[in-house]
């Protein structure tokens, strides 16, 4: 942790607490000279505009999130280091003190991971001592923007592939970063897809990880010992319920063999991949030599491309999902601070205006169908169709439930989605539930500017 | 390393040999059936397309995967793993004492961080034992097309934006995980930006942290205070030289009456933020109110929206790159098998056709301008203007060479963009730099089609 290159990069949850813009340890300094510090306050986790014209979002991250909140603390090194930096110069001495023996001791609220939520509202309210806070905000913004746009992605994916698709998560060599593959991965199956040929994820998430094969091991057998038949029959050998990957060369030849030496009794053969060319034509000829066979297909897809193909008339049982799963643009989600000292606060930015105070969401469903959602505030009563979404998950700096495990998010997910109104689910131009404004709310908004 | 989920999804260096794709561990166990495990093989990373019409991009990311050769190995947890799947169960047995005892022992070369490279040109070129040069594929290509992005974006977003501006990378709340946003920190400052916001990333590369205020601290302060500039006082007093972030309500508001403190005296302003709003016009007017202080800019800026505001005669001096330089389409890098035990391969799939046998990247320079690249084999002489770019860093398994320091890393970046043709350096349809095939490539390409 000292002031030379440490090229590795990688991170222990210990080094979590300097995971952080720079700005909330020198506002955390200001607020200790002002006697702020520990002043109530409550921040809101929400986002303002959807990327890529989503209908809906789904909440992921909040498992991460809180991890971090109940292990957060400073190591006298990490102080060492931030003093050694001369930033914090004029900064009160206090300031250290409160580092040193601070730990996140406030209450979370959250919509459960898995849940369907519309543009401005609160995913999470933070309610804690100002300078905790404030201290968390980045972290949490990293780990909610991220796993909210891959889960949202996959529910999509899903939505459009139909509920018999196989999907799988191939991103890890295009994630950003070995840990944003692993969140990548945890937020698919999450979301709703069925595996990640990410061996280490799968592992940790308790799946069993999938995959195919790869052109170099046709190259490689193929240049060895004769050909692409020699290869599909070492590897098919080895791992007979692997799919076989028969675009190397020439797709239909490929297939054409396979279906000869299936038909001979040589083989048993559960599938093949098909990694470029068109997808449409390819798999119909493929179906016609090889009905029995699982077709997966890869190679730059996503929720457009296969709705495309499926119109189109593709035999397609599969798809991999990759880059177009794991980057992209991001969910540009925002903690603002709503509240301090019981005096509820808001910005009025050009375009990035806020509502003030503590808020719900209250949504109204019929037969498990949502109608709307109404943001109101914390306090208010939910009316009788209404249930409010916001749950107390962390007391005092202690989660107060078990976290769901990743097979229990994924079918909150699958529910919630279909919970949306086809207009909602579309992906041409998706309408979002109407989300009303509490009269309480809107009354709150239109006295704060009249007073400012 | 249970089937049980661990929900933290931390990475420590040890995990990083099962972070790979499931099929790069089957293809080896085939391997190893076939006997073909340690056969002499070659493998090049480089990428067939490039992002976003991108001119050149900037190599990044070796100093991660060199360390990540040296380090690889498997315990004997994470083979008990492996083998609790059940995938492996007709793997030969040989599979698994293979991993046991494995290490990288091969030869790596590359193509230094900070050079600009083009479309086709391996940045890497890997010979080892086959079943090794297939393991690594997967983190690899994590770590160079992460970094190798991020690089490219800072290297335009330095070139658009001249030498003298103040270029700060706020990325870290819209990375992709915490890892991600580490290292985009410090591919963003070796591209040419000149400091994170991210305290952790900052102190691990021995640079110093930077950043502003945020708008929570005028609200929480200005709540309990008074206003806005009761909150930019407090913030100055224990933070003379950080910028004072002015549009949480009015930014001419707040600029007219810190320059009327500036003016008597009672206030030492260094420089100001805006994040929102017209920053042409906004800028324009902090200028003439406030005309000795560092006017920064943010809000979801690229080179693009940078290069806008320079043309239309924005007043700024600094901007803060966040969502735009960290998230977004990714470099598509692939890692292809180029030859195996002497003989070369190449793949002839539709629109995804490789060269085969190992390459170099021959590149001739005048009066340091690069005039144009020769891809040509390894083995060939380079002309006598040619400067081959592909060099040995790393020999059975061991680095070879002192790595670079950031800030060399920093100036080769500088250096290369530098000696480029202009119209490679456009934003609007940049002409990348020539690259030849070889006389000796070209004829093995057609001598490899005509025996296939």
């Amino acid at each position: 942790m000292a002031m030379v290159e440490d090229r590795e990069l990688t991170l222990s949850t210990e080094d979590y607490s300097l995971l952080t813009d720079l700005y909330q340890l020198t506002m955390i300094a200001c607020y200790v000279g002002e006697g702020l510090e520990d002043k109530p306050a409550s921040f809101e986790l929400f986002v303002r505009h959807f990327p890529d014209k989503f209908g809906y979002l789904i909440a992921m991250g909040l498992a991460q999130a809180l991890d971090y909140l109940e292990k957060l603390h400073f190591t006298s090194q990490q102080i060492k280091a931030l003093q050694n930096t001369g930033i914090f110069a004029h900064a009160p001495l206090k300031f250290w003190s409160l580092l040193e023996s601070g730990r996140f001791n406030g209450d979370v609220w959250a919509v459960p991971e898995g849940t369907a939520i519309f543009a401005n509202e609160p995913l999470l309210r933070v309610e804690a001592p100002l300078w905790q806070a404030q201290l968390i905000e980045t972290y949490l913004l990293n780990t909610i923007n991220y796993q909210t746009l891959i889960a949202t992605k996959a529910a999509r994916l899903r939505d459009v592939a139909g509920q018999e698709a196989v999907l799988l998560e191939f991103g890890t060599r295009r994630a950003f970063s070995p840990q944003g593959s692993m969140w990548a991965a945890r937020a698919a199956i999450a979301g709703g897809l069925d595996a990640t040929s990410n061996v280490l994820a799968a592992l940790k998430l308790g799946r069993k990880p999938s995959g195919t094969m790869a052109h170099s091991l046709v190259m490689a057998i193929g240049a060895m010992e004769g050909g692409e038949d020699e290869a599909f029959s070492a590897f098919h050998r080895y791992f007979p319920a692997a799919p076989l990957l028969i675009d190397t060369y020439d797709s239909i030849a490929a297939a054409r063999r396979l279906a000869d030496k299936v038909r001979e009794g040589k083989m048993e053969l559960m599938g093949v991949r098909l990694d470029s060319g068109d997808l449409v034509e390819l798999s119909q000829k493929v179906r016609s030599l090889l009905p029995e066979v699982t077709i997966f297909a890869s190679g730059d897809l996503d929720e457009w491309e296969i709705a495309r193909l499926k119109e189109a008339g593709a035999s397609i049982d599969g798809y991999g999902l990759g880059t177009k799963l794991v980057t992209g643009s991001p969910v540009n989600g925002v903690y603002k601070i709503v509240e301090i000292d019981g005096i509820p606060t808001m910005k009025q930015s050009s375009k990035k205006a806020t509502y003030p105070g503590r808020k719900q969401i209250f949504r109204s469903q019929e037969k498990e169908r949502i109608l709307s959602d109404r943001l109101g505030l914390a306090h208010e009563t939910p009316n009788s169709n209404e249930q409010p979404l916001l749950e107390l998950v962390m007391q005092e700096g202690k989660q107060i439930k078990d976290s769901p495990t990743i097979e229990t998010i994924q079918k909150r997910t699958q529910i919630s989605v279909a919970s949306l109104p086809s207009e909602t689910r579309q992906l041409n131009n998706p309408i979002p539930i109407t989300v009303k404004i509490s009269d309480g709310l809107e009354s709150l908004r239109l006295s704060w500017i009249a007073s400012h």
